[in-house]
C-alpha cells in the first residue's frame, strides 16, 4: 500500500501552472500595457480613490436630535413664548412652530349652527345626506335652523363642540417668526466604530454658541439656524408660509473618512421642502392641525378653546456613513483589480488572431489541436497516434509541431 | 546603459497570452456551450433582469409623513371631535385614536384607599409590604382603611392624587372609528438620485382626493384610508379593538426603477398589526396609556382629571429603494458574467480528463511535465537535457511529445 | 452552403481549455498547496463562517416600540405619578420623565421687569440694545424700572407672560426616579424573509414579567427595565442627571441567523449616553424644555402656569438584520472562493520563475515565443517557418523544442 499512498502524496504536490505564448510584437504588446494602464487607472482613481473600495462602510448611522427654539412674536395683541408656539415642546427631531391660529373659544357640547356654506339648508330633508360623512364640526341632527326673522337659507344643526369652527375668520399671522432662532444638538454613532460625533466640536466656546448664527460658509459649525435665513435658501414667501403653515427638512448629513483624523468627521446641512413633491398639486397645501385646551367651570362643566393652528413644521432628517481601511474590502478589490488585469488579454487575444498581420501564425502558436477521432478508435497499441489529427493540415496549426518540425529541419 | 533599457523596454512590451488545447469532440464542446449558455441565462435572467445587476441602488431613502384624520364618534354621550380623541395632535407619521377610555375626574392631591384587591388589607401591616412597589396609584401611608361599619376587609391607604383610578368601570367605547379616514400626505427623496415622489400623483384633482377611500384595486393612488377597511384586511376584531386597544402598521413600500419614467414610481402600501409578534402572548394586551387634563380652582388648588386611554395607535412605515442604470455595476456584473462563462472549462476539465474516453490522450495534450531534477543536476552541459523526465512513462504523457514521435514516424 | 454551415457548427462546438505545465517539484508543490489551503481557510472560516457569505442579508429592519413607565415620587410635597412625569404620555419610543421644574404659576399677558441679570438697568437707554434679541421672557418695551426706595439699580421692563420665569430657583429633584421601570414592548419584522418577532418570548407568563426587571446575565429577556441600574451602567450621576436632564439611549440590537431555529433570534440591549458627543462641551449641558398649562378664570381671562421641565429623555433605538441561506449569494462566493484558490498559481510562478533553482528551465517550458517578425514577412511558402524565433538561442527556451530535441537524440 505504501507505494499507492506515496504515489497519491506525489501527485498531490504536482503544481499545475498554465503553458503561455509570448509574443513579441510592439503593437500588441504597447495595446496590452495600455489597456491594463487604464484598468489599473480605473481601480486606483474610481474604485480605490473615489469609491474607497479600500473601507469597510457603517451604514447604520445611530442619532439623537435635541432641539430648542428661541424667540417672541405677537399673535392676537398677545406675546407668544416658546411654551405657546412650539408643539411638541419637548425639543424632538419634528416638532412645529405655530405661525397662524383660528381659535374658537368657550365651546361646550350642545346644538347649535354649522358654519359653513356646504351646509345650507332651506329644509330638514337637505340636512340628512350627509349624515355618513366625515366632513363637518358636528354630528348632523337632521334639523334645518332658520332664522325667520330675516327668511334667508338656513344652515344645518349639529350636535358636538359649540359654537362650530368658523375657519374663515383668522388673525394675522405671527411674522416674527422670522427672526426666531433654531438650536440643534444632533450626536451621532457609527456602531460598527464605534465613533461618537456631535455636530458642534467641544472647542467651541458657550458664548460662541449663544450668539452664533449658521452661516455655510463663515460659520459651518454654529448649530444655530436662524428660521428666515432657512425660508430665503429655499425661496419661500415668509407671508404665505406664515399664513398657510408649510413643512421644512432640515438635514444633517455624515460622511465621514476615519482613516483620516476623527475630528474631520463634521457634518453638513442642507434644507429641503418636505411638500415640494406636492407642489404642483391643488389638494393640500400648507400645514395645519387642530388642538383644544379644556378648562373646567366652577360647577364642573368642561369647556374648551379650539385651536386651528397653521404651523410651519421642521423634521431633522440625519443620514450618513462611514469608512474605515480594513483588510477584507481591501484583498476582495485588489484580487478584483489583479483578475481584471488579466481581462487586457482577452482584448488582446482578439485583435491578435483576428485582426493582426500573421494571425494565423499566432493562432497556430496559441492553439494545440485534438480530435473526436479518439472515441471511435478501440485499436489498442495505434490508438495514441491516431488520436492526433494530422495538425500540419489544419488551420489552426500546432505551434509545437512547427517548432519541432523546423527545428528538424535545420538539424 | 542604453542596450539594457531598450531590452527592458522590449521585454516590458512583450504579450502574453495562454497556450490552448482545442478539443474537436462533439460531446464536450455541446457540454461546455451548454453550461456556458446556463451561466449566460443565469446573469441575464437574475443578475440584470432580476437583481437589475446594472443598476445602483440608493436605499437610504428619506422621507416626510403628514397625517390627518377625520371623523365623529360618541363616547360617555359626548360628541368627539379629533381635537379630542387624536394624540398627538400635529398629525405625525405615529398617532393615536382614542376609542375608550376610564376617566376619573376632579382628582386632587391628598389621601383616600385605594381601588385594586391587590391592596386588601386587615391590619396596618399589610400595608407595609409592597412600599417599594410600583404598582398602585400612590404612595402607600402604612394605614389600613376599614369601614367598621361593614365589618369588611379595608384598604390600604394612599398618598396622592384622590380618588384612585378604579380601572374597572368603562364606558361604551367609540365604534364609529370604524367610518373614520386618515389622510397620508407622504413625500420620499431618493439622494442619491436626487428624485422626490409624492404617495399621490399631481394629477389627481382636489375633489377626487376628498372623497375617494382607498382600495388596492380600484383607488391604488387614493391617500385616503378608511378605518374599518384596514381592521378588515387584518381581520381585528372592532368590538375588542375598540374596547382594549391596539397597534396598527401602515407600510408604504417604494420601490423604484428609474431607468423607466419616473412617474412610474409609485407607492405600494399593506397593513401589519404590530404587537403580531405577541399574539401568543398572555402578558401586555392592546395598547393604552394615561394623561391628564389640569385644572386651577379659583383658590388657585390644581385638580385634574385623569384618563386611561385605550386606543387604536397607527405607525406609517416608509420604506423603499431606488435603482438607476450605472457603468460602474453594469461593468462589474458584465466582467463577472464573462469570468463565470470561463467557469465551464473547469466543470469540461473534469470530465474530459476523468470520465471521457481517451482521458489519457487529453491528458497528455493538456499537460506537460516538468521534474524536480532540475534542482540536482549541476552538470552543465547536459543540465536542460537531464531535467525533462522520460515522459513517455508518465501517466501525464505529454501530448507535445506524442506529436513530435507521431511526425517523425510519419516522416 | 451546407459545408459552410457546418464548418461554422462544428468550429462552434469545438472546446477550448488551457494548456499546462506540470511541475513535479516538492518545494513548488507544497507551497503552492500551503497557499491553497490558506485561501481555503480565509474563505471557510471568514467568508463563511464569520461573514455569513453564503446567506442573503435583510438590513431593512421595520420595528415599532411601546413603551410604559411605573412609578411614584415626591416633587415640591407632591406625589407625582405617570400622567405627571412622563411627556409625552402615549408610549412611543422617545419619552422623558420630568424630574425637577422651575415653576412659574398665574402667568398673564402683560408688563413686568426682566428677572436676569443681563437685564439690569439704570436708564430706559440700558433696555433698547437688546431689542432684536431672542433671549428673555418677554419683549422690551424700553423702560427701566427703578424702585425709588431703595436706589439700586433696576430692571428693563418687558411685555408679555408676567411675571416673568427666575430659573434660579429650583426645587427638589426627584430622586425616586431610580426605582421606576421602564416597560419595552419592541416587535420587529424582517420583511425580506417575512420574520416577526418580539423583544420577549410568548412563553413568559405574565406574572413573570410583571415582577422580573433586566438583568444582562439574570434577565436577558425581561423586558423591564430599572432607570436607576440604567444611570449605574453608564456610570452617570443620580444627583446631576435629576437635577440638570440628561439624554438616554436604549438600544435594542437585533442579529439573527434564520438559518438556525427562530427561537434563537432574540434582542441584545445595551445603553449609551445621547449626550456623550458633548462630554467635553461647557455649552448645552443636561436636557430641559419649556411646556405650560392653561387655565381660564371665570371672567375669561387666561393664565398659566409655565413649566421649565429637567428631564431624563429616553430614546429606544432598535437595529439589526437578519441573515439566511440563499442559493445566489452561496454560488457567487464560491465561484470567488474557486477564483481565488487560482490565484495561488500567480505567488508560486513568481517563485518558480524568478526564485527556485532551475528556473530558467521552467521559463523555457511555460513560455513558447512568437516574434514580430511575422509582419514584416511576407514571403508567401517560407511565411510560417520565418516566423518562428531560433528558440534555442533566447533565454526563453521553448520546453517543447528541448522535449523533442531530447527524444531525437534518444532514438
Amino acid at each position: 500500500m505504501a507505494p499507492k499512498v506515496l504515489h497519491f502524496v506525489t501527485d498531490f504536490f504536482v503544481y499545475e501552472t498554465a503553458k503561455s505564448v509570448v509574443v513579441k510584437s510592439w503593437s500588441v504588446g504597447i495595446i496590452n500595457r495600455f489597456v491594463q494602464l487604464l484598468i489599473i487607472l480605473y481601480f486606483i482613481c474610481w474604485v480605490f480613490l473615489h469609491e474607497k473600495g479600500h473601507q469597510q462602510r457603517d451604514t447604520g448611522i445611530e442619532y439623537a436630535v435635541m432641539t430648542k427654539v428661541k424667540g417672541l412674536g405677537y399673535f392676537n395683541n398677545r406675546v407668544m413664548d416658546v411654551a405657546d408656539y412650539v408643539v411638541p415642546s419637548q425639543g424632538a427631531s419634528s416638532f412645529s412652530i405655530i405661525t397662524n391660529m383660528v381659535i374658537t373659544a368657550n365651546q361646550t357640547q350642545g346644538s347649535c349652527p354649522e358654519t359653513d356654506e356646504k351646509f345650507n339648508c332651506t329644509t330638514d330633508h337637505d340636512c340628512n345626506k350627509n349624515n355618513s360623512s366625515n366632513i363637518g364640526n358636528g354630528i348632523l341632527t337632521g334639523t334645518c335652523l332658520i332664522d325667520n326673522s330675516t327668511n334667508s337659507t338656513g344652515m344645518c344643526e349639529i350636535e358636538g363642540w359649540c359654537p362650530a369652527e368658523d375657519d374663515n375668520v383668522s388673525g394675522t399671522p405671527m411674522k416674527e417668526v422670522e427672526n426666531f432662532t433654531i438650536f440643534i444638538k444632533n450626536s451621532i454613532r457609527f456602531p460598527l466604530f464605534d465613533v461618537t460625533r456631535g455636530n458642534f466640536p467641544s472647542s467651541l466656546n458657550q458664548s460662541y454658541i449663544k450668539t452664533c448664527t449658521y452661516d455655510p460658509v463663515r460659520h459651518p459649525f454654529c448649530p444655530i439656524f436662524k428660521v428666515g435665513h432657512i425660508l430665503k435658501q429655499l425661496n419661500q414667501s415668509l407671508d404665505y408660509i406664515t399664513k398657510r403653515g408649510g413643512e421644512i427638512g432640515i438635514n444633517i448629513n455624515w460622511k465621514c473618512n476615519l482613516d483620516y483624523d476623527v475630528e474631520n468627521c463634521k457634518p453638513k446641512y442642507f434644507f429641503t421642502r418636505l411638500d415640494a413633491a406636492f407642489e404642483n398639486s391643488k389638494a393640500s397645501k400648507g400645514y395645519n392641525f387642530r388642538f383644544a385646551k379644556y378648562y373646567q367651570s366652577e360647577d364642573g362643566t368642561e369647556y374648551r378653546t379650539l385651536h386651528k393652528a397653521y404651523a410651519i413644521r421642521f423634521e431633522i432628517i440625519v443620514s450618513g456613513n462611514a469608512g474605515k481601511f480594513n483588510t477584507v474590502p481591501f484583498l476582495i478589490n485588489l484580487v478584483a483589480a489583479f483578475t481584471s488585469v488579466g481581462l487586457a488579454t482577452v482584448f488582446c487575444d482578439i485583435i491578435l488572431l483576428n485582426f493582426h498581420k500573421g494571425a494565423d501564425e499566432y493562432k497556430a502558436k496559441k492553439f494545440e489541436e485534438v480530435s473526436e477521432i479518439v472515441q471511435e478508435s478501440n485499436r489498442p497499441y495505434q490508438g495514441s497516434q491516431a488520436s492526433i489529427k494530422a495538425l500540419g493540415k489544419s488551420s489552426n496549426d500546432s505551434g509545437t509541431f512547427s517548432i519541432g518540425r523546423q527545428e528538424l529541419e535545420g538539424v
